[in-house]
């Protein structure tokens, strides 16, 4: 398999740090610079708790662009941070793969024809759990047949959102395709406030929040006779890594902006 | 293993199907007579879609209770009526099974010092459901080392009443044995109203309706880096003739009155 | 919605009766005529236990089609009748929607060859509960991206394939796509043989057998740091309905033969 | 709350190092001193990656405890230190908790006539993680009323074992008050070998292996149109904590030997 050469924005952040790993482990994939808000000058090997990469850290994007001319820049930063480091990319000719959320859609759209001037895949994920994206991707799928769905996200107590941004996404999209419905009975009358979750266009959303639990979430579809459940179950960080892997595949495969994972999964 | 000669009241209800069902497969139980509001004088085999048990339907339970003497009296009617026929059945010194909700704290206490008085067992239960007792029972023993807990009841989208009595139950059960707290990050924030679902003195309930369910019940508690999970589903309402059978055996060995199937469970 | 005329053979079985069910509740759906073994001359309103529907029942499926000349033939017979009856059909020029199992590939060749000559839809399905078709499909597409999974089918004690027709399907669908691999430890050993489960190519089936139970499916799949989880509840045969009514009409809108749901699902 | 004196003995291993953590994190709780094969004369606090508690290692037990007279041996070594150190803790007045497996029916009878002789208290676990023995626990309680049970555990893809050591005690848990039993229909047939699983005194047992998955059982019981699920999942070492600080707290009010933490919880 031909080598990828990387770099990497955000080394030192926890996805950067499983990142690097994902790197150090997979063959084809080459370090060849990071860049970083400090520690320009050293080696990535030279940082306590980061693997054994010999590659030199930058301070200046622009000069790691020009030192090390790596095919792909994996950004793990920073949404405005993210936003210009990728318009950098795709000007000096580099394939931008973005783990960042908070781009608009007039951003996007910028960095669209930005792509597709430079015939230059680049991916800009939200979520890279591929798990995750394929369960909202089914979730989808299965409303056009399936109008009546539930969704349960369960989290750790210390989480402050309720519901959680992966089961609003997850509504939003199931909400695009299906006809609209008020569901459960007409006349279903809470006892007390709440019971019945939150309602997102009729959607009802469910926010658990205990100890011990990670990150998981059920999306619930009945029928006549018949319930469909689709489940993700995240229980580290780890979890990301086959997402960054495959976008960084795909990227050096296409060439225009491509925004969400499920939009690279067949 | 000794007969156990039974009357049952409400024969021709949905529960009164099932337990003549019952009655019919299972050996040691002989059906003497049932008490109807209609079909005095019939058998119950003359009745279309009853099984064929040839014992004869009273309108007036003390004609019956004279006429046939039973062992136990099984009543599957109205509150209304099951308050009255438990009196009648303790004072004709018949042991009385009472699948019927609705007695008071003052019921309750009456009917406890007749049965006394008399040395006649007497089991009322507002939940056959075998399953669900000992979900509601585990769920009160696992709240005394797991403070956290929520309950996720699922339902068809028929149902009005969010959340379920079994629910609350459960939630009563708990709270009477778990040190009280609210659950949950202390600023967590609903982003739309109702995610965090009902809240019963700070333990979470969720109500899931959607078509294709019948009756479930999943009550999860968390702790440091695990969780346990009970879980009950109720396909159909055979599922309460094994308590029914077991409260009808049990009622022969006791001399008072027992109120929930939880308290004659190990 | 334009009239669909519908023909049923096998009115009288399981899916017969539900299929009168539906067709006599959906406002688009006319049955002009059944196909029985007995019974021809009468409607089937005249038959007890079916809806009142007063459509004519022939003996002869000939001698059906010539006098009420329906759009759509719904065969719910056997295999060798079935067969049969999708050939007769597709010469009147009548689509057949098809709900048996046992075509060989070469009957689905001939029977393909029939349809595009005529230029008729026709639609033949092993299952038509769509929850479960989503469920192989999903875990089809899943298998893409997790090359680890397990199945776990859970049946009621009465039934006695292990494992279900369905989980073999399902593998069956997976190892299409899967890169093979031997699952698990390399040195795993079973200490109780039978504890990892039925072995189809390197995937791992699981047959859970108990009262109480009606027909589940769980499709787990692990990848690093995370699991997903496909699950299919079905709790009786009204599930296989709403295939039943998309096959119907689709089959009035495609001109070749499509064999299994999953094709005509998007 | 009364301070309670703790000896640990293992205090590098990974048990160790959460212990160490719990002791420091529990106000009541005070390290007076650890067992080490190495590190005699330092303190916790010098050894890298401990938290910072000044208590001074030992390499030998008896020094230890003269020196330091603890209420508490909380030991997390291996069987054969573990038997060794908890006769010697005996002997001198203190009060041992172990978290060894291996204990022979003989060696607890001794231990038991040493704990009696001397009136202490002494708890010996081979689980430590509440939840799991709650489940145990309560799988033996349900087995009296369902007659019908399967066990699915689900670990991570690197264990060698199967079932696991928790998957085959639930079972002779549950074995020793169950009506024994052969599940399933009579007549089933495996069309893939192992598909029904381990088969344990009539139980069945399905061992399933993912790599993303850690530590799960999930204790399926099945009756007349109901399922009761009992689930516990493992995400991290830290389930064993509260199971630790339960029996520390304990040791002190009994004057016998406890041999299963099932034991000490109502």
């Amino acid at each position: 398999m031909e080598q990828i050469k990387i770099v990497i924005a955000g080394p030192r952040g926890r996805m950067g740090k499983e990142a690097l790993e994902l790197i150090h482990n997979t063959e084809h994939f080459t370090l060849v610079g990071a860049v970083d808000r400090v520690n320009g000058g050293k080696l990535i090997s030279d940082i306590e708790g980061l693997p054994p990469l010999e590659a030199p850290i930058f301070e200046d994007i622009e000069a790691c662009f020009q030192e090390v001319q790596p095919d792909v820049l994996l950004d793990l930063t920073t949404p405005e941070i993210g936003r210009r480091h990728t318009r950098i990319a795709l000007d000096y000719g580099i394939r931008p793969v973005v783990g960042t959320t908070g781009f608009t859609a007039q951003d996007l759209d910028e960095l669209q024809g930005l792509a597709q001037q430079k015939q230059l895949g680049a991916i800009i994920a939200p979520n890279f759990a591929i798990g995750a994206v394929l369960m909202m991707k089914f979730s989808q799928m299965a409303a056009k047949y399936f109008q009546d769905v539930e969704i349960i996200e369960l989290h750790h107590n210390q989480k402050l959102d309720a519901p959680s941004g992966t089961g609003i996404k997850t509504a939003e999209m199931i909400a695009e395709v299906r006809e609209q419905k008020k569901q459960g009975h007409p006349d279903e009358k809470e006892h007390i406030i709440g019971a019945r979750g939150a309602d997102f266009e009729g959607i009802r959303l469910h926010s658990v929040r205990l100890p011990g639990l990670i990150a998981h979430q059920e999306v619930l579809f009945g029928g006549d006779g018949q319930t469909l459940t689709i489940r993700h179950d995240s229980y580290n960080r780890a979890s990301f890594m086959s997402g960054v892997k495959l976008a960084i595949d795909t990227v050096m495969k296409i060439d225009l902006l491509v925004y969400g994972l499920e939009n690279i999964m067949e």
